[in-house]
This record gives structure tokens, sequence and C-alpha cells, in this order.
């Protein structure tokens, strides 16, 4: 099989039908077999706000009561997953949405209290049924991942995307060679967040750990860049942070506009 | 390939978790290749009061606006087809999630006002993707579809959980037999709703004629008696109307207590 592409996409491109029908055109157009993982939280926000739940989030990451873990399966599961569904199927790309819970596609552990915090059912991956996700790509099919998983007990969990995108790109390196992009808003890591031309073009473990002692990369960078490089080190070939517009550009290889991970 | 069986499972079994799970072990304990089928109206109902849009319904038909139908896709596609498919692959029972959209697994076209009725964002299936559907059966999957369809343009559409499972079991005669089961709170069709007794085990097309010019029956089982009967034409080998605590006496034969189309 040819080299697989799994594109995760973040949830401030979702949360804009321009910018979403411009990265959808971007991912369609993406030769070989690919994946997409959606992730969502801006949108669950909203649906929370407007349904009277109260938000509460720690270091970034969501606090999931019952009344949450609904929203987020409505919203992940729901609208976001057969939104993009139907609007590539649109374009004539035969996608299928999944969750984890979906076929054993993931199967996780509802996290235990940190520290005395509960995380309410938020779930960490254990293991990814990579043998369907295959066979659906073998088919010419494109799964498309919302951040749900469940523990195999009955009970859904909130999982974080590029968590989840790391797992299953890493899974599906027994397959062959596998490229992992986190696409969003920006074109990769930047020293300055306002500046584009402070673009870091390569980065690699110890420039990463610089960045971290030195802290010039932002709070929200942390968790995208610790599963980029645990995805290298599973063993996938291309790591890289791409601006969502740019895909095609990096398939192509004749663009350098973005982040690669070394 | 065994006898398929497509199940149909309503709204006021969904809506409550103890007829839920006892449908549910039911449904993993029928024998061969099956599919599922669900509602969720009431829960979308509650849904959309919770967040104050208004409801509206003309003759037991919903009427979908832009906001309807981001609910009906948050319900339907996202929290009852999730929490259906964990419980599932609780029981051991290997689900797949699905919406029409998914692998384009039902087309429909947008209806068109009906006597200057428009009911909005409504889908009247047109084409089924049972090769896809078929290979999910073969593999052991159990495909659980949602209410919801798309028209191939970008556009998802509320469907009719009735009509779906009667494209869905007519269109799969092509790979031998279906049964085609309408399960719901009651045992079948009853002559006078407060009376068990009152059940018709066998109903043909000029009963069910007499039913209607007469107007014993309720006026709520038309449409899916309507649509029982348009399957039984399709070549549906058995079709059936029984509760959803009697699936495995019914599909053991030994067991007379619904009502089976002739």
């Amino acid at each position: 099989m040819d080299s697989i592409t799994v594109v995760k996409i973040g949830g401030k491109v979702l949360n804009q039908p321009s910018m979403l029908e411009v990265f959808l055109d971007q991912f369609h157009q993406l030769t070989g077999p690919k994946l997409l993982v959606h992730g969502g939280g801006v949108l669950a926000t909203a649906l929370a706000q407007r349904m009277g739940v109260d938000v509460q989030m720690i270091d970034g990451r969501r606090i999931t009561d019952e009344q949450m873990r609904d929203i987020v399966v409505m919203m992940y599961g729901g609208l976001v997953n057969k939104t993009v569904v139907a609007q590539l199927q649109a374009k004539g790309c035969s996608s299928i949405g999944l969750t984890g819970a979906d076929a054993n596609t993931i199967v996780s552990t509802k996290r235990p209290p940190v520290n005395g915090l509960d995380y309410g059912w938020v779930g960490d991956p254990r293991e990814v049924g990579h043998a369907f996700l295959h066979t659906l790509l073998v088919a010419n099919h494109v799964p498309v991942i919302a951040p749900l998983t469940h523990d195999g007990k009955g009970n859904l969990l909130n999982t974080n995307a590029d968590t989840m995108a790391r797992y299953l790109a890493s899974s599906l390196v027994s397959y062959g060679s596998v490229s992992l992009l986190y696409a969003f808003e920006l074109q990769g890591v930047l020293r300055d967040i306002n500046q584009p031309t402070s673009l870091i073009k390569s980065l690699d473990q110890s420039g990463y750990d610089e960045a971290r002692s030195n802290q010039w990369i932002s709070e929200g960078m942390i968790p995208k860049l610790d599963n980029a490089f645990e995805a290298k080190k599973a063993g996938v070939q291309e790591v890289s942070l791409v601006r969502y517009d740019q895909l095609v550009s990096l398939q192509q290889g004749d663009f350098d506009e973005y982040t690669r991970l070394q």
C-alpha cells in the first residue's frame, strides 16, 4: 500500500465554514490512502454555554462530567463528524465517520484522578483497532474520526484529538510508511506567534527541549508537540505541523513553509 | 449468507435506559447477520425544548429548519447512535454506527414542498449503498444506523427511521433472505390499544385496507404499516411488528405473540 497520510484538523478551522471548505478541498486532493481526525472543542464549548452547562477547563483540558459528555458526543460524534462526512461525499471522497467505539477503533482507559483532580469521562487510548481501519483504507474509504473513545464497558470517553491522531498514525506503521500532519491555522511552530518569518522549519527533540526550557513556545502547542514527538519515536516517517490550506503543497514536496520534526 | 435481520427500534424504548438495555440484550442474542436502525424523535424534541428551539410537527412529521437539523444530527447521529454502539460493544457485539452519509449508505432527495408546506431539511431515500453494508455484515460487523441521510451535495437530511429500515431491508434482498422487524413498546397491531388480547397476529393488505377504512387503526401506526407492506412487496421474506423484549422468541419460532404481515 502507498504511504498513509493521517491528518488532524483543529477546532478553529472547523468553526469557520470558509476555512473548513478550503481545508476539505486540500484534504480531498491528497493522494494515497488517508484518514482525518478532527477536534471540535470550540463548538462544544459554545453548545454548553447555549444549554447553560458550566464549562470547566484546567490547563487546557476539559473536565467532562455526565452532561458535558453528552455535549461532546453530540457535537464531535454528531454535528462535526457528519457535517465533514457529508461535505467530503459532495467532493466525491467516500468517507465514513467513526468514533473510537465504532468497530472498536480505539479503546481507552478512563483517566484516574490526577493529584485529586477528577477529569470525569475522559479516556487515554490503550488499543487501536487498526485492522478494520486498514480494510477501509484498502477499499478507498476515508475514515473521519471524532475525538471520542470507549472503555469497552459501555462508556463513551472524551479523548484529545491530537493524542488520537498520534495513536492512529503510530499503529498504522505496521502497514507501511505513514505521514502525520497536524493542520491548523498557523504555518507551524513560530518563535513569535505574530511573526510568520519566525517559522521553525525543522525541529528536533533537543530544539524542542530548549524551546520548553526557555519558554518561548506557547503553552497550547506543548500537548500537540509532545504527541508529535511520540509519533516520530513510534516510527511515523514524517510528522509535520502545517497550515490548513497548504496540505497539497506539502505533499507535492515543492514547499517548505511548515514545521517538520526530525 | 444466512438470512439477514433488519431491526428498527423506536424512540420510546431509546428514551428509557432500562428498556433499551433489555432491547439491546435481545438484539445481541439474535443469530445471523443483522443491522439496527434507530429513531430518537422523543430525545430530539427534548433537546430542542432545552435549547429554546421551536418544535413544529405536522401529521407526526417534523419540520426541519436549519436549527432543528443541527439538533437531529447531534441527537440521532451523535448521542443516540454512539450510546447504542458503545453498549453493544460492551456485550461483545462489534457494531459500527452509520448515517446515510457515511460511505454513501443512503442517498436521499430533499423533499419538495407538499401543497405549499415546506418540510425543510427532510430527505426521501432514493439509493442504498448496500455493497458496503454487505461487506460489513460478511465481516460480522453490525451496522447501527441513525435516521439521517444526505443529498450528495453536502447536505444532511432528516429521514424517517421506519422508511430507512424499509429501504435497507428491501435493498438487501439481493443477497438472500431478509427479515424486517419493527420493534416497539407494543406487541404488534392491536384492535384496541388497551387490550393486549386484541393483538392481530396476521395482517394482509386487504385486512390493512379494511382497518384503515374502518379507522380502528391508530394514526401513528399508518406510516409504519405503509412501510412494512412496501417492504413485503419488495421481496422481504418476513415483515413483523414485535415488542422490543421479544425478538429472540420470535426468531426461535416458538412464539406467535406478534403481528406478522402476509
